[in-house]
């Protein structure tokens, strides 16, 4: 299939950036290597992932889901890559970006709906939106308290939660940080309890409950300081209250690419934040490289 | 005056890679801050620099140009900007994409013309175009010897050819060093000889010339590694002669994002090498940023 040119649109949500490729009938054919020239940030459009917004039944028929056995065919599904060319199941600031673009592109017409993805299907309520920016919120299932862990990192060492979200958080409270020191703090890839966590950790950094609020930094497995990680948010949310005592309530996250929302109510959780697209247009898909 | 929408386009040569803004009558009001914003890889298009087009008279007119008496008004100007918002007298990079760009809308009509920079009026040479790529040489002056000097870089030491291109740099040609260990050394900032390079300094590492070719990687100032750098591909080729007993010469240079051609004829050098243009679309200027 030729795909000179492909419409295309760039998308942030408190700074974790995507491409999103419009593609409702799923008529594209991405590839692991497609996926990279476009996410590649000199040689190609440039994104921590990308999106793909098609219905379920398309992407079906185009033989790209397995295993999504509830999800209805008329549901507009997150087709994600993380941008080395790996699918993704689920992606809590890419929720938030992809339920912006179906509302805003009238693929959905009600505040409330529910978005697919390969975790299956996600409740999100686009509070409201514009063609600039939205306030949506994502359910984000239980943050599973899986027992307590430590890391070091460098001479330090921190102590704190195991979270699992669908993936696996260690999230430590760090008793008298304060915003300006945590923006001090050295991160690097933290030395870890390998049989807490067989298969690696991302790993939050936080503050304590202040006000209702935390400011966390995240270091993410494979990956390294990402500027916020949805699940990430949640599972200091979670810390957060549990170092002041609390098993449920709201808590605003600051992450260095911004603010977002965090309500847990026993299993349930909640992740409500910003959305932004900021520039639409045409890539030349053969000039992608050098 | 408004500008919630502009169009613009994403380039790159040897994967320095360039905000186009085409507006030839210079209307745009380009702020530093804008230019931040749309450089900005996560919540903007996401570029090391920003290439405004436009003929000089415009920007004479807009009040945008001063000190460049020698450029004709008709002449296209390349108005660069770094990321950081600042601007900058030349890119040899930029210039092949800018030539291109130029030829491909048709300001220009034939192979040859000059490009408008803030260091005078460029020749360049665009051998070949279409929309997707070209093949452009640019007239970079005088590669200057300045003398020799050495600089350490954690345990290692290097030394090597100080070449004034307009901006310093230090080029280190090191025996025996070849591709693959080239690759694997790890590059941080130098300590540097400051009586020598008082502003500091761009360092190239290089491999000695084997037929006719050279493999470097730079660390910029101020900025670190970068993928290329087209006076660094300059200066390299003339250490790199320099190494082999010869004052003049053709060098392929391979670096990180691709390779060039850097051709040393006395006091003329010409950098050769690729462009492409991968994108084009329009950014919602209020949505840059979180």
């Amino acid at each position: 299939m030729k795909q000179q040119r492909i419409s295309f649109a760039k998308g942030h949500g408190t700074e974790n950036d995507f491409v999103i490729l419009d593609d409702a009938q799923a008529e594209l054919d991405i590839t692991p290597d497609l996926v990279r020239r476009l996410c590649d940030r000199r040689a190609g459009i440039g994104a921590d992932g990308l999106l793909r917004v098609a219905t379920t039944g398309a992407l079906r028929n185009a033989g790209v889901l397995e295993r999504v056995e509830d999800i209805a065919d008329d549901v507009m599904f997150m087709d994600y890559y993380n941008a080395d060319g790996s699918t993704a199941e689920m992606c809590g600031n890419g929720t938030r970006v992809f339920a912006h673009w179906v509302r805003l592109n009238g693929y959905e017409t009600s505040e409330q709906f529910v978005v697919g993805t390969r975790a299956g299907a996600k409740p999100v309520v686009v509070h409201s939106f514009d063609e600039l920016q939205a306030d949506v919120s994502v359910a984000m299932g239980n943050a599973e308290v899986t027992g307590v862990s430590t890391c070091k990192m460098g001479s330090q060492r921190f102590a704190g939660l195991g979270v699992d979200m669908g993936n696996p958080h260690l999230a430590c409270v760090v008793p008298g940080l304060d915003r300006e020191a945590l923006s001090q703090l050295e991160l690097q890839a933290p030395e870890i309890d390998k049989e807490f966590f067989p298969h690696g950790v991302n790993l939050e950094i936080l503050t304590p409950l202040e006000n209702g609020a935390t400011h966390m930094r995240v270091f993410e497995r494979g990956v390294g300081e990402t500027r916020s990680c949805g699940t990430g948010t949640v599972a200091a949310a979670r810390s957060a209250l549990a170092d002041a005592g609390l098993l449920d309530g709201t808590v605003k996250v600051h992450v260095p690419g911004g603010t977002v929302s965090v309500v847990i109510k026993g299993e349930e959780s909640t992740l409500r934040g910003p959305s932004r697209v900021i520039a639409r247009g045409e890539v030349q898909v053969e000039a992608l490289g050098r």
